[in-house]
């Protein structure tokens, strides 16, 4: 298991050794149990190492509203107070993480469930307050992994399963966006494995016409996204999400693939799904 | 940090270098923050693999309480439904264990936060239901654990630190008494380190007089725990304590100590803290 002393010299099968494929999913995927299933078991199927980031969900918003937290908004921005931080590092980190990692395990994938405060794996610096401070929120680029803690761990047999908590190195949980953990792990990792990022959303992919999901953009690379751009074809809610994945691209990661859930499974049979960035031919 | 090629035919300090400590803390260590602080500080400056074993402490209970949550008895013994499943893995899996493991790393100590699904550590079997339904209640011991990859993880330089959860294998996440999880751990790893067990309670140690911390039994192997129960000068409450102690010490343990939590720090320059229970000389 330990592809650090591969020799990168010798055959076919050796760069296949060395995927890495860092997939996030959504609410879509964690708020129902019959897309969760079937995700899960998709992903202990896909071949290669991996590492799965998962966002919040409802259950976070539900249980605040439970225990009477009202949401703190500055300037229609969410605030993380103290009790956000705590209601998300239960529902986070505890109740939707182990469940997905108890779920895992089950279809036989070794998972371990973490925040960034686990193995140092992401060290997030406390949003600086400018106009509005947003309390408990760390930010964080691909410099804020630790590849070699986290190489350590998935060479040792086991699959990161990230939530989107992080810490400060000064013992403060923060709460840090799941997609650019995603990204961050992507670029980190990619100086040693060669990964894939995939986003899982509510649609195919990136779409023509974001009513019709046969309208589905099946590859792009920057020269093409340049053009979508410029024709104004692309909804507008899409294009910081094809921003950063072609910066992630330009910073090392081989490819991007946004797309449903529901068709992870074509990618162990080599078939394409959703819409597959990378770089020009 | 790779102790399983170790040569133990070799010199005395090898032998340290296998060393393993076991040590489990409970609710008066949790709840209260400065103890909390100093144990953390002291378990980092420990030298030696380390594993940590936590219980709950009063914030699950306050937490089901905010909810509603009734407290479900039945024969005087609780219950752990459904609700309450998800009430101890938010708060012990999610809360509690990851900000121990933020702590600890800013003490420099590398943890990583675990429940029993985690890496598939533990996996316990759900109480039959006999006369009474615990519920979502997992039972273990020594062949629950998984050593191999526990050993893995360790080797690879990481510091397990263990919440009160364990899992089925079959998807389903239970709850599980912390020190059982201690014990089960210390005579699992005792077949690849020499492992010391150590529980922190509220008292300095095995006492005389329950009611007087001068009265310290400062060592007690199985003759004289034998003289001491037939001379009733223990406390009955620490009984079961004792005999499980002086299982897990037959079973491969080097020794277990019991002792208060503050005194931890004692045990780094060799001195001697708590009860010592180990082997007829």
């Amino acid at each position: 298991m330990d592809i650090i002393g591969t020799d990168l010299s010798q055959e076919g099968n050796v760069m296949t050794d060395r995927n890495l494929y860092i997939i996030k999913i959504g609410g879509n995927v964690i708020d129902n149990s019959e897309n969760l299933y079937k995700f899960l078991k998709d992903f202990t199927a896909l071949p290669g190492y991996k590492i799965l980031v998962h966002g919040g969900g409802k259950v976070a918003t539900q249980l605040s509203e439970t225990l009477g937290i009202e949401p703190n908004m500055v300037d229609g921005r969410r605030i993380t107070d103290i009790e956000t931080l705590r209601v998300v590092t239960m529902v986070y980190a505890g109740l939707i993480n182990k469940n997905i990692v108890a779920q895992l395990q089950r279809f036989g994938n070794n998972a371990i469930g973490l925040t960034g405060a686990d193995g140092n794996f992401i060290k997030a610096k406390k949003r600086p307050v400018k106009t509005i401070d947003y309390g408990f929120v760390g930010d964080i680029d691909e410099n804020s992994i630790n590849p070699e803690n986290l190489n350590n761990l998935i060479s040792a047999g086991f699959t990161p399963v990230f939530c989107a908590i992080t810490h400060d190195g000064d013992g403060q949980l923060l709460n840090t966006n799941a997609d650019t953990i995603a990204s961050a792990l992507a670029v980190a990792m990619a100086k040693v494995y060669i990964t894939t990022l995939i986003y899982c959303f509510e649609k195919k992919g990136v779409l023509k016409d974001i009513n019709d999901e046969g309208s589905l953009i099946s590859d792009i690379n920057p020269e093409y996204y340049e053009e979508l751009k410029i024709q104004k074809i692309i909804h507008s809610g899409m294009l910081p999400k094809l921003d950063n994945a072609f910066t992630a691209i330009s910073s090392g990661v081989k490819a991007v693939i946004i797309g449903h859930s529901d068709d992870l499974g074509k990618l162990k049979h080599n078939k394409p799904f959703g819409t597959l960035l990378s770089k020009n031919a």
